[in-house]
């Protein structure tokens, strides 16, 4: 069991755990009608800095593929990255709740640029081809790169310009916040962003993530939708004050960030102190708590045996992740392997 | 908040928790490679007396939805209660899921029998209308009944020579074995049904259900679109060893029939007491921990005041349901209440 | 080959014949560019006297089920005749194009009522269960009858004072209006209807059937969207024009209504007949080409021996149905029959 | 209106006319069941000499989609050329149908080769990606180029070799087997080909398509299946006669090739004489009936000013297509325009 091979390998976070715990007392109505639940709004429309519709799920999956399926339905596409985790790793998830098509989008570190957007969105038949209605933007990216906010706005403008609504897939939100050194709020609706997939499950959550719908008050059918497509994709749960929980946990005195912070630093001196190493091989900078390394075969090798490898993306790349849980200990242990000492 | 409203109101068994707590320990591999998750089929192998492989969701709907979409494709149906949770609660789920329709079955007691069954699977035009392929059975019904073993087998008796396959809805499957007094085999592909939504939650975990397929090794390919599908769902967790945890919990020491008969038990009591109360009108037998129960304006004015009375079917009859974590206290409360004491 | 199983065992009508032999001139441009077909919209808003949008299909299953796609959606549910063809005869078409439930009502000759509608519209759980969205009414009925202007108005106003929309299965269209001796609009978007399936291949065409789309201009997302499911659908013909030939041709001179006159006529003139007859026992009133009838054995016999019997409903009742092509010379010789002579 | 924009701009070949006139004789039974839908299987068993199951469609879109839903199901993908029919001009049809995704892979001259598609289905995450269960061939290709019977082998050898079906979208089947020289035998099932489009309005026929189901004795599943899908999907004609007696007079004295050859023929004239203008530009070797030329601007203007330009697929690049229709008269108008005559 590694350390390093994602951050969801780590436990719940203590103070999502202690949330459980104070949360299991008693009676409360189910299917989000408890007294944490309906606070929800409130209290992630306090983390935005504006009015937002929170519909909470099981997993990242789940809310990215009702998220899009908000924006779009059977008629449409959605823009997505080649190595998105939307197109990649969910197994039609997004196009079975939504009825639409995902278009790759090639693209260096894991981004879209407006560049290669623009022809996939302009130049489409009118009628014998699914319409684009929507883009998703993976932030942190599948690469551990993570946009900067004039990076995204230029996404969002012109998908604006042509009619299209905007999701980001924040599945590690906040890393990619924490390395911005940016508001949730500014990396979100104030860049032009939609509908969010918030994930808080790598963060340190057991399994929390929400969709984060802005502007509800303009779109109210959405809003009456979205928890409609909830129940029916079988999203809805019965003693949903659990998740509630997590998720309230992780907004109060902005965990979610804290915990940001601290696995994008861990990664970082991780890195730091590798890039010293002779034969390793590291991205000229590493925006989040993920990132991808070339090794030696016998760095590899030393570090399989003690059962620190990060997850092999082919013989000699390896992709190194850190979360709340990675311990000093843990770090200088694969420093040491690294090294060979 | 009543106690008696729904037993998904209660919190989770402590041991379930403590079981959580153990679980949150460490590193473990994600997307059920965890060491918990792992042990699954042969934790309920043994619970059901054979070989069985086990899909693990998140809610109740999905493990319908799920169960039903291996044996209901596109071209079919599923013959279903008019009263059932997958018709009347699940806001077209198992249609997303399956792409099958579900037919309705009315019968008394929340119950289908074969008289009512057979018309709807042997009158079916073969080109132009959808083609039964499996029937659903709820056990617990949804008014608290509980087929007994003998009309579970008439009902897939003619299933199978029709060549109709079996679904149990068992959201309350803890209280109908210990209703019947038999064994979880002897409920279920004893008495031939092929796949099972098994509910934990509404027995005391906090989200944790599943679907178990028998005979596995005779229908490797449905195994195997089984997990492809929990995923496509958004159904496979992230950190599932937490979600493994509740299911195993469960199962060990046979908690699950514990807490089955238990609240059982607390509902056979009140029941009991109610009935000697003037005003009061119940049905015959009490077969599980809900049912439903007619009572005089002034006895529901009075629950409702003190957050004791259950859910609402009409405008005299309510509908009770005790859980893992019905007091006597507040069983003796209720019963007071009604006496007017 | 009986020419009284159905209006559908017809062949196409000369009118209609050399529209088509007149449309197979030279080069046209194809997905309806047409210039046939881009004359469809006058053509039908000068039928019905307002501005439709006409989208041309190829079967009436795929027009009712497209038209139903454009007012349900996976989160609802559209209220149908238990013996509805939407129902009955479509494979579940309706609900793979729409993704939404049939809701089935009971009702007697073939009629759904206000009274019956109204609870399965107006008690439906909000979130737990699918949203009541629309309401399909056949116009003739699978059982032959026609809803009187003031029974479809009694429906429409329930269906509106819900946010219903209203379709209506018009697969026997010409005959219902030529029943009623209204206009076409008194029988549709004055009545009430938003959304219609006209179906002209029993009528006579080859295989022509349209969506037609009231208040286009009030819904001009829902006309954009309706023509991509078309194509979605696989109902965008390649050579459209010789479809939208046949949907000009049946319009052209009322001809559509000229067929309906008649095939009512010779229907009633039929009846009128058997209804003298011993051992016959008819409908008090036969509204349209279609009706159901009980004969005896040795009368059904006859019918068998010479090919001229309906489609048998049960032991004893056969439906029976004249069509444009119905001579004056096979209802002789069937009155004969039954008569014994 | 052009002669040489595509093929289905043509009229109805007089044979097929014929024999729809032939097939408006009287009654005959709806929905497949008349004397002529009854042969379909011997007729085109007949054509590929082998036993094959037909299902008759209205559209190319329709066959495609319906064929790929017997060998894609919601948790698989399909693969495609990036340019190919499924994928560019079908507006999510296949998927809709199937629930299948496409993943698309790019290939010169509008074809795959082994190399490009192996690593799309080697390389696959066995639980969070949709599984590869087929590949579709298109033949004749989007550029007009055909795929060598050697071509084709070395396609379904590495996909049997994995386990996947193959799928040929014959939309411009005779023209292929005429470019070829083979048998419609050698160019499917002989080699490796389970399911075909067989398209043959693009040849002469007013609506008629097929999926031609190979080996239906293996797949008796399939094949009852597919008919209830045809249903489902709005494709089972009411008066089918007229579908099937398009079907059957192309088939009769090989129509259809002769067709095939017929056009292909005209194309290759057309692009000899071109080939020998100044300021022209066409490819190698012409496949089919339909190629892609680059002109200069003063030739296209002549010819879009005579209404003769077939359809730009740029500002240089013009696609031109012969069908059965087009006169010698129209090709020498063609070659005297562009040669400035």
């Amino acid at each position: 069991m590694s350390a390093f091979k994602s951050d969801n390998t780590s436990a719940v976070h203590p103070k999502v755990f202690e949330a459980l715990q104070k949360a299991n007392d008693g009676y409360a109505m189910p299917y989000g009608d408890d007294e944490i639940s309906v606070r929800l709004n409130d209290v992630f429309s306090d983390m935005f800095e504006t009015d937002v519709a929170v519909i909470p799920c099981s997993t990242g999956t789940a809310a990215n593929s009702l998220s899009l399926a908000l924006f779009a339905g059977p008629v449409n596409s959605v823009m997505v990255h080649t190595d998105s985790h939307v197109y990649r790793d969910e197994c039609n998830a997004p196009e079975f709740y939504s009825g639409a098509r995902l278009v790759t989008i090639e693209g260096e570190n894991g981004k879209m640029t407006p560049d290669t957007l623009r022809p996939h969105i302009t130049k489409v038949d009118p009628r014998h081809t699914a319409q684009p209605s929507a883009i998703s933007l993976t932030q942190v990216t599948e690469l551990g790169t993570v946009y900067s906010l004039d990076e995204i706005k230029a996404m969002t403008s012109l998908a604006k310009e042509q009619g299209l609504a905007v999701h980001m897939d924040g599945a590690r939100f906040a890393n990619a916040v924490a390395s911005l050194g940016c508001s949730a709020a500014d990396m979100t609706w104030k860049a032009g962003v939609d509908v969010l997939s918030l994930g808080l499950t790598k963060a340190g959550a057991m399994a929390a993530e929400a969709v984060v719908l802005f502007h509800p008050e303009k779109q109210s059918q959405k809003v009456r939708e979205g928890f409609l497509r909830q129940k029916r994709a079988g999203q809805l749960l019965s003693k949903q004050r659990f998740l509630a929980a997590q998720l309230t946990a992780m907004a109060e005195d902005d965990l979610w960030l804290e915990i940001g912070r601290e696995s994008n630093a861990k990664t970082a001196r991780l890195c730091s102190a590798l890039r010293e190493i002779d034969g390793t091989e590291l991205a000229d900078t590493i925006d989040s708590n993920m990132t991808f390394i070339r090794l030696q075969p016998d760095q590899i090798a030393r570090l399989q045996d003690e059962g620190l490898a990060g997850y092999m993306y082919d013989e000699t790349r390896m992709r190194i992740c850190c979360s709340w849980s990675t311990t000093d200990a843990e770090i200088d242990r694969f420093i040491d392997l690294v090294r060979g000492a």
